[in-house]
Order: structure tokens, then C-alpha cells, then sequence
């Protein structure tokens, strides 16, 4: 059995090799730019992950693994420049360093490099994988549509925003996890548990990154509170919005751009109205949920796959939601 | 043998029969728009053209044929928002008339969905149909970026400029002979001489389309003079400024922000240049050129393919360069 540290470790040298033409150069630095930018990788360990459930040799996965980062990659590029965003895991987003023009180019570029990588798959696994890739790349773009439709909407429910959260991020998680398992040889039924799995596990990642907006985490090289401070819709607030009074709910609604607080007092002052009605503990609560609901997919495979594989992959995902095990 | 006139109404169609999902609206509503509007459908006529030169059924040819047209139309959706294009084939933008979010998104996703339309053909041709769509869609988008590069370069050759135009324009008519070729079953020598065709009528074409835009057409929608207005670098400009002493390089290069002028004083100013020059006739003397090698490559079918199919595709392909036969 490879662990996910080995795949981590693939991961990273398979990208780190990947050559984009050196000219144009304004079209290929922002690639450059925003790949060598890392992050966890977490999409294509995913990607491996799944796939090594069934086989040793997972070096057949490498391509969907490393086309499924280069379109994540893609999305945050256009995603900051649709949400105005200056930075991107500490450094400046494409786009405030380049432009809009050059973002938006190179950010094409990039996904259509991502088809390229996914098309070097094995030809007769390539119409599975691309069917996949092209599943989870559709609802990734008609989620990011709904978080903007949703950002001006005045009353949106929590169910609402889960189902725009499961297009947006989870969907990519499902895309990648069905990639690997085919890439594998998984059946139908183990492959259909996996995705179970995935979109527990996408749903509880993104309340994960919520709560680290607000409440803190070194790693991401976010400001705390910026969620907070931007007015963003996230589980916290759709929680606490649920719960308000009419008087608390148009605090937290307007409290952003409320020129009389400073940005320290607004965080405060929203962690207040979090705290009175519970919310941290009740997103807690639905982590904690959904990764049983994810672990119990996993552990559906058993039968199919050796148990300590699924271990294995159980304690990758859940200290991705911050868990040790 | 199945005649133009009869791929274009089975193009059509086919796009007409397309669906994309109802919601998020603000998604597919662009697309639709864009979808909707026609244009030529130049593209996929030359896939299923080139399909044509060797089977009487290019119904497998059609998913490619769609994928390159709504490919094509993503690339105008964000083009228009590079060059800030108020207007296309005589309607409002869609970045004008959804704002630039909307465009970036729709368009993403109008990509998206031409590689899902694509991944409709044939699985065993597959690997091959994408391989040629991914090499044309990532030399699409380096020839904008090297327009938006050229844009700003005080010198530039005119060699330059049509290796631009190769990767821009001619790619993509590259990219839809080499996928109808595959589809249709031709040898890879027929491929080759394919692909020489559709390279120089893609160079043809756009200069064509140059010349149309400052000596006028209805067809288009397009105000005649719109090229010289924005100071745009087309073939008859730069053949212009290869030849011009440096007073009137200067003035060609100026002119089109010289408050002095009206748009009429501007236009006619520039085409009395091109006159200087001898533009007009050195461009259609260069059409004529490439057209010649375009049929010499598709008469070096014969043999392979039958001559009346050979004459069909000149015959068409003459058309479209304004040119009866």
C-alpha cells in the first residue's frame, strides 16, 4: 500500500515537471505563477487516493490527477477576478498582478492545458475520464454562478447555499475520487460509494474553511475574519442568519459595511452574534456528521478493498477537516 | 456526395437541437444568446467537409463540428471583453449586456461544454479528436495573446503579425479539417495536405475579413472603417506601415487618436494611404497566392479522394474568400 505521503510527494514532482511553452510570455508566466503556487494538492491526492485503492501502480492516475489541479488552478484564477480579489494564498492574485486581460487569457489557457494533461489518460479510459473531468467542470462553473447570483439575494436558505457549495467545491472532489476509481478498475458500486464519500467530505471541507476564516488557522495565509470583513456568505452566517432575531439578522446582514465600526470591532461584534446563536458549534456538529456519513461510504468498499486502505484514505480526509484521528 | 449547402442545414440543426440546462440563467442565458446568433458556422463546415471528402455518413463527424463552433464562440465572448467590444455580428456583446462577470463565467462554461460536446464522438476516435482540439485551442489563445502583445509594439513585421493570425484565426480551421480527416477515416498523408489547405485559407480568410472591414460589406453587421477607427493591426496596416515613408507611418500610426479628425476624415485619410501603397491590391494579389496553394493541397487528394469532392470543397472554400468560382 503507497501512503498519501508518497502521493503527496508524487503529486508535487509530476507538476513540478510539467513544461509550459516559454512564449508567449505573458500568457505562460501566470500559469507558471499560479502552479508553482502549490497548495495542498488536495484534488489530485484524491485523484491517487482513489485510484490506490485498487492498485499499487497508480502512475495511470498522474495525468487526471495533475489536469484536475491545473482546472482548480483555472477556476481560482477567474474566481478572483470575478470576486476582486488581491491575493491568493499571500501573494497577489493573477489578475492584480497582470491585469484582466491577462488573467482571463491565461486562466483559458490553463484549462485548456488541463484537457491537454487529461488527455495524455490511457486512450481507452480517456472517454470515462474526460466524461468525469467534463461532469464536475460544468457544475464547478454553475456553482460559482449561483455563489454570485446568491451574494445578492436577500433571503437564501441554508439548503440553498449547501447545494451552491456542493456544485462549487465538492463537485471537483466527486470529479476527482470517480477519475481515480475508474482509472483503478473500481465497479459500479464501489465507484458510487466513493462519490457518496466525496461530496460528504467536499461539503464538510468548504464549512471547514469557513470556520478557519473566522476563527483561525496559520496555514492559509488568509487574514482572519476576511470572510467576515467581505460581507461572504458562509455557513457561519447562513447558520446564524437562520437563528437571528429580525433586529440581529439585519446586524449581520449590513454589519460590513457599517462605516462607524473599524474592522477589528466588525469581526468581534460578528463573533458575538456567532456565539449567541451557537453557530460554531452547530457547523462543528455537521462536520463531525458528514464525515461519518463520508467515513461510512468509505467503509462500504470493505469487501473490495483491503481495510487498511481505507484507513489509510479515511485519515488523509479527516485531517483534512483539521482531525486527527 | 453530400453538398455544402447541405452541411450547413445539417449543421444548423444540430446546433439548434442543442440544450443546456435551464438554471442558473445567468449562465446559460449568454450562452444561449451566443449560441443562437449563427454567424457562419464556418468551422464546423469545414469539419464535416473534410469528413465528407471520404464518407457519405459524417453524422460521427457532428459532435466535433459542434464542439469547434461553441469553442469558436467562447473565444468571441472573451475576446470581446479583452478588446471591450461594445457590439458582435451586429448585437450587443454579451459582456455589454451581462457585465464581465457573466461573460467570463458563460464563457468558461460555453469551453466547457464544447469539450462535453465533443466527448459525444466515437470513443475510439476520441483520443485523436481531442488531441487536435486541444492543439488548436491552446494555439487560439497564444495568437491573442500575442494580438493583445502586438497591440502595444511599435515595430512589428508583417511576418510577425501573420504568424499571429495563424495561431488566431487559422488554427481552428487546422484544428476542424485534422478532426473531420480523423473521423472520416483519411491517412495520415491526406491529413497533412488537409491541414496545409486550411492554413492558408485561414490566413486567406482573415485577410479577407480585413479587407471587407475598411472596403465594406453588408453581411457582417460591422460599421466599415471599424479596423482603422480602433487603430487595429490588420494585414492592409501592416503592409501599410512596411511600406510607407516615415511621415505616413507615423500619421497611420496616429491617426486613429487624432481628435483633428472625424471618424469619416479618418477613414478616408487611411484608405487614401493605402491607396499611396497599393494595400488593397497587394492583400487580394496575397489571397489569390494563398488560395491557390490552399487548392493545390486539396488537389493533391486526388488519387484518395474523388474529384468531384475535391471541387466542392475549393468551390466552398472560394466562397467564403468573397470569391466566385
Amino acid at each position: 500500500m503507497i501512503r498519501f505521503e508518497q502521493y503527496t510527494r508524487i503529486v508535487d514532482e509530476y507538476i513540478a515537471g510539467m513544461e509550459y511553452p516559454a512564449v508567449p510570455r505573458a500568457l505562460y508566466d501566470p500559469i507558471r505563477y499560479t502552479m508553482a503556487d502549490g497548495g495542498k494538492r488536495l484534488r489530485p491526492l484524491f485523484v491517487l487516493g482513489a485510484c490506490g485503492l485498487w492498485r499499487d501502480d497508480i502512475s495511470a492516475a498522474l495525468p487526471a490527477a495533475a489536469a484536475i489541479e491545473m482546472f482548480h488552478n483555472f477556476t481560482l484564477i477567474h474566481d478572483d477576478i470575478m470576486d476582486n480579489a488581491p491575493t491568493r494564498r499571500g501573494r497577489q492574485s493573477v489578475f492584480r498582478r497582470w491585469g484582466v486581460n491577462a488573467a482571463t487569457l491565461s486562466g483559458d489557457s490553463l484549462m485548456i492545458h488541463s484537457y491537454r494533461e487529461l488527455a495524455r489518460s490511457a486512450p481507452g479510459l480517456l472517454p470515462a475520464v474526460v466524461g468525469y473531468f467534463n461532469e464536475a467542470a460544468v457544475k464547478v462553473c454553475e456553482g460559482q454562478q449561483l455563489d454570485m447570483d446568491f451574494e445578492g439575494r436577500e433571503r437564501l436558505t441554508v439548503a440553498e447555499h449547501t447545494v451552491m457549495i456542493e456544485l462549487k467545491t465538492a463537485a471537483l472532489f466527486v470529479g476527482a475520487v470517480s477519475m481515480g476509481a475508474v482509472v483503478g478498475g473500481a465497479s459500479g458500486a464501489c465507484l458510487a460509494r466513493l462519490r457518496e464519500f466525496a461530496l460528504e467530505f467536499g461539503v464538510a471541507f468548504q464549512m471547514q474553511d469557513d470556520l478557519l476564516d473566522s476563527y483561525g488557522d496559520e496555514r492559509l495565509g488568509k487574514a482572519v475574519g476576511g470572510d467576515i470583513l467581505e460581507g461572504k456568505k458562509t455557513f457561519l452566517k447562513m447558520k446564524a442568519l437562520a437563528a437571528a432575531s429580525p433586529d440581529d439578522r439585519a446586524e449581520l446582514t449590513l454589519i460590513h459595511k457599517d462605516l462607524r465600526y473599524d474592522n477589528d470591532d466588525k469581526i468581534a461584534r460578528v463573533l458575538e452574534l456567532y456565539d449567541r446563536y451557537g453557530v460554531r458549534a452547530a457547523v462543528e456538529e455537521e462536520i463531525t456528521h458528514r464525515f461519518s456519513a463520508a467515513a461510512a461510504a468509505l467503509d462500504a468498499l470493505s469487501g473490495s478493498v483491503p481495510p487498511d486502505r481505507i484507513e489509510e484514505f479515511k485519515t488523509f480526509a479527516l485531517g483534512q477537516l483539521g482531525r486527527a484521528k
